[in-house]
């Protein structure tokens, strides 16, 4: 039925077009400023740094989605479902993000804006959980699959935490949130087993294309 | 000539990028509040539960698209037509919605709103009729076949009558919608057949990728 | 290099999510009337008709270049940028479309959006020779060549026409406009052969995916 | 694990959707003018050339992006995150192009937008480096590395000179732009030895594909 395609390929290239669009949707914040000197782009920084951080968040959601699905098998109703929760979770980053940028930071709208991180993680680990349970043991032994979940539950107390936190201070609540992102720039060393796992196979890819065009 | 590729694949792909747009255009009018605190998201929640039941009905808009391509073979004029229809209509959906925030889910625009899901409905119907008609018998039996056409009946049914409905109550008409994508959140009850026959192609296909790996 | 991919493939995919983008930011443009009532629809009337005709105008586009990129072979740099003047004609058919919508049908913009699809149909021309360019006899015959050239030059004539015309009377040009793209709904027609062609190069893969799975 | 794509696919499908939502995202600050004669739209030149520029751009990025793509093995680490830097960089040139468009072409906004091409260009740098590093020296030999890069380094050097220009002539530093953009649309005179090969794979595949037809 679908021989030569992938069962997942539609979902993923769904996800990747809105994945595409909400990182792009956020650029429409970004309003030129009405004067014509570089200085009037000072004032823009809460939407810069909004921007950047959100932009940031985006990409690591995509490659932890990108790396995933490497790992199911079929779209079933159930990976479907989570992938959508874990979709409009996402789409309301843009929302989140102009509020924090409009009002500079605030702390009802940062403790919302690391809410909706929260609840992001949370859709992302029952996608996490569906794709992982179609991969086979010698694909992601028990030990990955414990230190996967142990990283994703660390990042969802960060975010909590960071949520919390922004009740009482909101740059410092925004700050906890940067160090998580930055912490996942390089996730090797949290998740470690997984991602050389899935290293090696694109690797060993990589050899055997270069031996062939040698 | 298109080697490799499936002939409706570019079709599928295209509707996947509009439905992905649809989705997240609707975002953009989720506006963030003036104030900074928290209880000023609350005169938002016509604006969240009417995005929120558009994402739903798109998302299962995708759901039963994707699973009807699997049947298409080819992308014929006749296909393609009833697919850009179905587009059409679907793109409708970005403005009905915002109408009933705006209003607050006023009558008129509630009847309108479900006049635009009887719209989808229909032209979903002739797509199902003619992806359907190119699958042979021993993908989809008679039986299931009535039994497709019987569920998209009722569910047009049921959204004339939360269109009527609607005029008098608003409230509940809107309400009456909201079941009937509750009801479709389960899809293997009505159209049972169909679904478990997709599902155990798809099962196949996971516990095929399975062995080679292991 | 790219095995199992047709050369031309990431062109088209990203076309498509370009004609994907456009046809949908036009529905950005209805915006929902203030007042809570049905007959707050009636003004409208201007914008939905020139959203509809707009829509039917790419989804016509869509198919001449779905139907043209089965006859392409290369990614070669004059279809690229033939491919991206194209894209780039299409892109003013919102702006052109806000334009006769917010005035109603006048002379000026009315003629403006004959010429965008002038300028469109211009690109595409450019397009198409270069894509059968790189067909072989076989496929596309010299007589068949021949009538698709005639069949676009008459489209093209026709436009220019309905751009003079509206010059006096804007509806009677908008009206040719719709007269044109109506004929464009039965493709058999003029460029029979092309059509009936790759008709039957789809309907032989559908015979033989039939016959796979029976 | 992705038997029949290759693993660079996922990246450059979600790159091509953000290139294809950036592209026409631009045409929403294309406003029509209010009046609804022809000459309106002569005060709209600033709009309409910074739009053609910044589309010309986007292409020749897009173009770039494709015949690099080619070469890449493997989506690595590395790989993905030049890419986003590449793509965040990319996504500033809407916000940019509205900018020198609505102070019609004022010197600071000049002076960004040529930055914007500067952070573009070093961002596309680290990306080739990355993307060149996969391939074999088959594919591509020593002399054409090394003209590939000197190529991009003096393209770097005259956006970093087109922004220093504006300060003091904002025209003069956008037309320096246009001028090296125009450069870039003869693509084999600089890079030749590179544009030659891959034309040549490209060319390969044409007539294999002709011959399995003829």
């Amino acid at each position: 039925m679908t021989d030569g395609t992938t069962p997942t390929e539609r979902l993923t290239a769904f996800s990747d077009a809105v994945f595409a669009v909400i990182i792009t949707i956020m650029v429409l914040d970004l309003k030129p400023p009405a004067q014509a000197t570089l200085s009037a782009l000072l004032p823009l920084w809460p939407a810069a740094l909004s921007y950047t951080v959100s932009y940031l968040f985006v990409a690591i959601i995509w490659i932890n989605h990108h790396r995933l699905s490497l790992f199911a098998r079929g779209a079933t109703p159930e990976l479907i479902w989570w992938n959508f929760a874990h979709l409009f979770m996402t789409s309301l980053i843009p929302f989140s993000t102009a509020w924090i940028a409009d009002t500079k930071l605030a702390a009802g709208p940062v403790l919302f804006y690391a809410a909706v991180f929260v609840m992001v993680n949370i859709a992302f680990l029952g996608y996490q959980q569906e794709a992982l349970s179609q991969a086979s043991d010698s694909e992601v032994s028990p030990t990955i699959r414990r230190l996967t979940q142990v990283r994703a539950l660390i990042t969802l107390g960060a975010f909590v935490t960071a949520a919390f936190v922004a009740y009482w201070s909101p740059l410092s609540g925004f700050g906890l949130v940067c160090c998580v992102l930055l912490i996942y720039l390089r996730p090797q060393v949290p998740g470690e087993g997984l991602e050389r796992n899935a290293h090696r196979g694109h690797l060993k890819s990589i050899r055997d294309a270069k031996e062939e065009t040698s």
